[in-house]
């Protein structure tokens, strides 16, 4: 089985939590993909550059600036040194982006009354090279970028590259991991044994209605339901679990 | 014959110089191993995060915070963009430091009385994924930072790289080739005919004493004699003389 695992910003930031992924990651049996997102490292230098990040309804829009920004922050500063971190533990890896090897192609998003700027929504995902990599042995270490094809970078959000590469990848049996610092979807984010062992994707719309998903979650719920109706393993858990069945389990 | 081809700064700082080379790149029939240098535009982004850059004997100190600036500008901007753009030439294409797939590894540079930071000297090229890579006709962009396998990246003359890159590629016949703004060696440089078409490797000491070979060139003929030792064909050329026979070539 191999893993598309999802880690976010809050691990990114956090040397400690990065480093216990980083350990487990290394346990598993098999090649795995990695996808991770930004974090607070990139405000901070938009921050020291003067780069001014431009919100329209609660979402960053990707401007020249901000894009020049997340492709040193997050294809160079972050990526490369999980990549080396990896290695310290003894994983062959490689770091891409959606650009590398043509990996994720996407277009421009195309909003009827905003412009989000250099975001991309995904159109391919080049299955066959992550078959190329995974079989030599090598793990995938993805950042959250993508490109045009026409020589275009563009921002993409880390969820749905995940979710997009598990369901691309036809090359084996995939399971898609989601980690973060909650033990798995909860009824009670004050509580940890509210954690719901199942979701099925036909109950997801009921639990944004009634709140019980709400915030951060709904976009990665929605990824998440979205590779589990095209037939992918999906589990939501914290990101001490990894390897483990506790979280949640999305089923179809 | 696979081309091992390196670029330097001032080729990565002009928009158009860059779009002149990877065209030309785009019509070899071959992958190839484009290696490119920083520019200025990492001494830009310095300057804008406030990080100073010691010199000692003329050479960069890379401190902790100029490791985090190079990592950001080769490996995320500069890297990326160019693979980017490579692909918008139609050139199936990955972009990759030497910590990815454990490509260069490096120790951190000893010195008897200077401490150069986070500089890396080569240790070993793995060839064998390159192989992979070149063999699934993915050609290969790298960026000028190594790995000591311990997790430190460390940042690494690009020269340098491109003629280790090239000696350890057995593979396939290879051909290292120094691009530049300039036509060739030159006996002088204000003189577009004084180039040397031919320097035999046991004449290049001389040519150093004598000063016709000075400044930038002397570490791009020491690497380029390295190789030709090595017996790897060498020629350093014009960025525009690319798949030509201009230029010098260095022979052993």
């Amino acid at each position: 089985m191999t893993k598309v695992i999802k880690i976010g910003g809050a691990v990114v930031d956090d040397e400690v939590m990065l480093g216990n992924i980083l350990d487990r990651c290394a346990t598993l049996a098999e090649p795995f993909v990695l996808v991770h997102g930004g974090g607070k490292i990139a405000t901070e230098i938009a921050h020291a550059l003067g780069i001014k990040q431009t919100m329209i309804n609660g979402r960053r829009v990707t401007d020249a600036d901000t894009l020049r920004l997340v492709t040193m922050v997050y294809a160079g500063f972050i990526n490369k040194n999980i990549v080396a971190k990896l290695h310290a533990r003894g994983i062959l890896n490689i770091g891409m982006t959606g650009a590398d090897a043509d990996l994720v192609r996407a277009h421009r998003r195309v909003h009827e009354s905003v412009d989000y700027g250099f975001v991309g929504d995904i159109d391919h995902v080049n299955a066959d090279v992550m078959a190329t990599l995974l079989n030599a042995g090598i793990s995938v270490v993805v950042a959250p970028l993508t490109h045009d094809g026409m020589g275009q970078l563009l921002n993409t959000n880390a969820d749905t590259m995940a979710a997009m590469i598990a369901k691309a990848y036809q090359h084996a049996d995939v399971q898609l991991v989601y980690l973060f610092e909650f033990p798995g979807v909860m009824r009670n984010l004050t509580d940890a044994t509210s954690v719901i062992p199942v979701i099925n994707v036909n109950d997801i719309d009921g639990l944004i209605e009634d709140g019980t998903i709400s915030k951060g979650m709904v976009p990665k719920i929605t990824n998440a339901a979205d590779a589990a109706r095209a037939g992918i393993n999906v589990r939501i858990q914290h990101i001490s679990a990894l390897g483990t069945d506790e979280g949640t389990l999305i089923t179809c």
